[in-house]
């Protein structure tokens, strides 16, 4: 199973927020400053750069509001895939808790989705917001997002996930 | 970028619903007859099996209701990934259109994404409804559905796509 980049995610985000390592993951600074840097990545706009060769890969996009992005976490350790559980977003005060059940970047496969909200395109390149991927990121994918996917009722998240939803939420009040 | 399989995943779909190859897809049997099987697989229960030595990796999955499910689609011939445009489920009536504007499992990268309902976890086993993948594809990734990630408002889509959601949900009632 080998991935193909197919483009290159241009990005102000230089740097993880998250430092994954063969114990687990930490934040790589304090975590107010770390709230502010995901705030401002998520509003900042962010280029999605398509191999030239594969352009028409991207045709009709336009007529999608968001896309699901698929991208490689190339900063992520190699060693951090070994890692099976960790304290979510680094947080000590939450229990360690199996990767699958968190966001976490440090993943077995780090293949990173996100949906991001599409602004223009210019040729081979898509402007999108959203997208908190660190430069440079090798493309993998680019899916439609169509809502009717996605279940909004009935759906259960444990406490400390909402928790970090509402942290989240309130410092970009 | 090298993917290592984490599980594999058990299911009554034996055969992809789509034919891919070189010059694009198309359905393997009549629209009528695969949109059945579209059906009865979305109700189905499958499994998904984790490796024995990577089940701390589902600690605290229990807790969701809902997870996303990436896996590897070992049934895409490996030439269609050269392909860049399709006709949509193979409908020659819907222009030919990018592989990105596209749900079709004939991708660059055929790393597929669904949002499956999680019924119970027995050990390293957990039963889900919703999942289409073809029997023992092998699991990517599992990630928490958090539906706050999810925007449902100021959304859109082509016409074409709406019009295959709808034929879909018709057949369902």
């Amino acid at each position: 199973m080998l991935l193909q980049p197919v483009g290159i995610i241009r990005n102000a985000v230089q740097e993880p927020f998250l430092v994954a390592g063969r114990d687990g993951i930490s934040m790589r600074e304090e975590l107010d400053t770390s709230r502010d840097r995901i705030k401002s990545a998520k509003e900042a706009i962010s280029e999605i750069i398509i191999d030239e060769s594969r352009i028409e890969l991207l045709e009709g996009i336009e007529e999608y509001s968001h896309v699901t992005v698929l991208y490689w976490g190339h900063r992520v350790p190699e060693e951090s895939r070994a890692v099976n559980r960790v304290h979510p977003m680094g947080r000590r005060d939450i229990p360690l808790t199996g990767i699958f059940s968190t966001c976490s970047p440090a993943r077995p496969n780090p293949v990173l989705a996100t949906v991001v909200q599409l602004h223009a395109r210019r040729g081979n390149v898509l402007e999108v917001t959203g997208l908190d991927a660190v430069d440079e990121s090798p493309l993998i994918d680019i899916k439609p997002y169509v809502p009717t996917h996605y279940p909004q009722t009935d759906v259960r998240i444990p406490a400390w996930m909402a928790g970090l939803m509402q942290d989240i939420a309130e410092q970009r009040r």
